[in-house]
């Protein structure tokens, strides 16, 4: 089969690589049907995190079933399945408290950008979709192995309730499914913290009721008269700078919780605008497992579309030029097709 | 009327002062009838916050209603009234949520190791004893003011439930709160992290299962030890160190919060143990005022006895006498009575 291989910084090629094949009994190998680029793929491309040897790339991911082993039970050959960007046993102590992403173990991938995936533990980590989805859900279905699921982790450990005052940091794709998980989740007011028109569009398509395009203390002011003067709710960041995580905090209300999944990049956290505001941060890669079958029923049933966030689309072979545009700003989230 | 004043490092005077009077509608006064010295006292004591100039000090009260402005209508003179360490309005939009220790209006004292004490916002700050209370009742009364509603903050930060394991990091008078809170709120198994012999009696006399007297790393093996090596559900902060705080992070189960009450002087928090972990932080000073209707029940109907943290009681007079043992470690906690 083919897939992608990051070499080093600004250097991922489409290359031939073995077969993947079911090694050990729990695991499931599956036929790409979409991939994607992440913002955090961008890492290694940008140099920021270092690439010692060529690595298979790439950790989101819907397919069909091409085989399985034979302690798995859940998920047969010929199903289409969504999984999350670290798969989880599902019966650990940890996963067993709904913290899949922190199962005890839990694996990554051997490069989702390809043709072929093995998927380790898969009854603990694949969910298969009510039938055959039309064409035009599985952008959403992919949206559900990582962006999707981050946004609506955001959302609940920011603790997002109905007739809540939502204020979302980041425009990005996981920004954006944010926004959507906290209409979902009840939130009345919905603010949506963007300056690109493009974005701020999409996020007000997903229920965004008010977009304020200032960034730090100009935002946070901006905020604050939106919500009394003390803050907002619920916070959700989705960013992971220093500078959006302190945005975050300031425009939380005292007594509540800032939900962090952007990934940090944050130097030191700001605890001045912690403990003595009463707010709280909590967050982390999300358990995309404990939220997947509610996700898709939602998807499922139409009731949402974060595959909206897909603003470009690429053959699988023209992975190269995904990284590129997502670099370079042209594209907020490339979905790639074998 | 006579109170402390702090002029400098380990330099507390009993004086003489003006009485304190209603100033505004709001106002109460008050008439001591217990107060004591909290550790945070300390920090000023022990020069590590500077004294600019002779301040009265001292921040937790029982007492009986002196005088009230006109526009109070809760409490009445005669009464037996408990309050927090910080005054609330109780109706502003962050008491409206129950954060009171960031009401808008929340003022400190001017000093409330004294005869008298002047409380601004009454209404939102006074809670009322259902009569007179037994001498007995007093310190636990007392305790509620700070130390007692601060442990209760800490296990609510930290989600402590029924049916669950709870590690206390800190054995000082708000660690052994902690503890007492935790068993209250249904933890069924409560593991105390504490060295002094003493202080682990209390513990175990407040409902602790487990004591763990090792720290840091040693202390974090030993609670993962405790809790199939996965951590505890609920994890109370009652230090506020660098290292306490990487300690309770570290004890925690991913997907849980760390409840922080520990006043910080933390340097840098390790959010190397919190994002990958999926561990939050949440906490600050205690809104005593939203607890304070629930604990006061609980000290009344002799449910808890949260006094017994007191180990010391001195005259009002001498109040240098319990900053010199706080401070070398002859007392947890100095109860004071005028």
């Amino acid at each position: 089969m083919r897939g992608a291989i990051i070499h080093g910084p600004r250097d991922v090629r489409y290359e031939e690589r073995p077969d993947p094949t079911v090694v050990d009994p729990t695991d499931a190998v599956v036929r790409t049907l979409a991939t994607c680029v992440c913002g955090s793929d961008l890492w290694r491309y940008r140099g920021v995190t270092e690439v010692r040897r060529p690595t298979p790339i790439g950790h989101e991911y819907v397919g069909v079933v091409e085989a399985v082993g034979e302690d798995v039970s859940t998920v047969r050959p010929g199903q289409v399945v969504v999984g999350g960007f670290l798969t989880s046993d599902g019966t650990c102590p940890v996963c067993r408290h709904g913290a899949h992403a922190n199962c005890v173990n839990g694996t990554g991938y051997d490069g989702c950008q390809a043709e072929l995936i093995r998927v380790r533990n898969a009854d603990g980590t694949l969910v298969a979709t009510p039938g055959t989805p039309e064409e035009a859900l599985v952008p959403s279905l992919l949206a559900l192995s990582d962006v999707m699921a981050t946004g609506w982790h955001a959302a609940v450990c920011a603790e997002v309730g109905p007739g809540s005052t939502a204020v979302v940091v980041g425009d990005g794709a996981v920004g954006l499914c944010g926004v959507l998980a906290a209409v979902e989740l009840g939130a009345e007011r919905v603010v949506a913290m963007s300056r690109h028109p493009d974005r701020q569009a999409i996020a007000r398509g997903f229920g965004a009721t008010d977009v304020v395009a200032q960034r730090g203390e100009e935002g946070v002011q901006e905020v604050l008269e939106l919500t009394d003067g003390v803050g907002a709710d619920a916070v959700l960041e989705c960013v992971g700078t220093a500078e959006s995580v302190t945005q975050a905090l300031r425009c939380a209300r005292p007594g509540t919780t800032v939900g962090w999944v952007g990934l940090p990049h944050v130097g030191e956290l700001p605890q001045e605008h912690m403990f003595w505001r009463n707010v709280g941060l909590r967050g982390g890669p999300a358990p995309v497992r404990a939220y997947l079958p509610d996700l898709l029923e939602r998807v499922w049933s139409g009731r949402i579309d974060p595959g909206r966030v897909f603003d470009s689309t690429l053959p699988l072979a023209q992975v190269a030029k995904g990284y590129a545009a997502m670099d370079e700003r042209r594209a907020t989230k490339v979905l790639l097709r074998p």
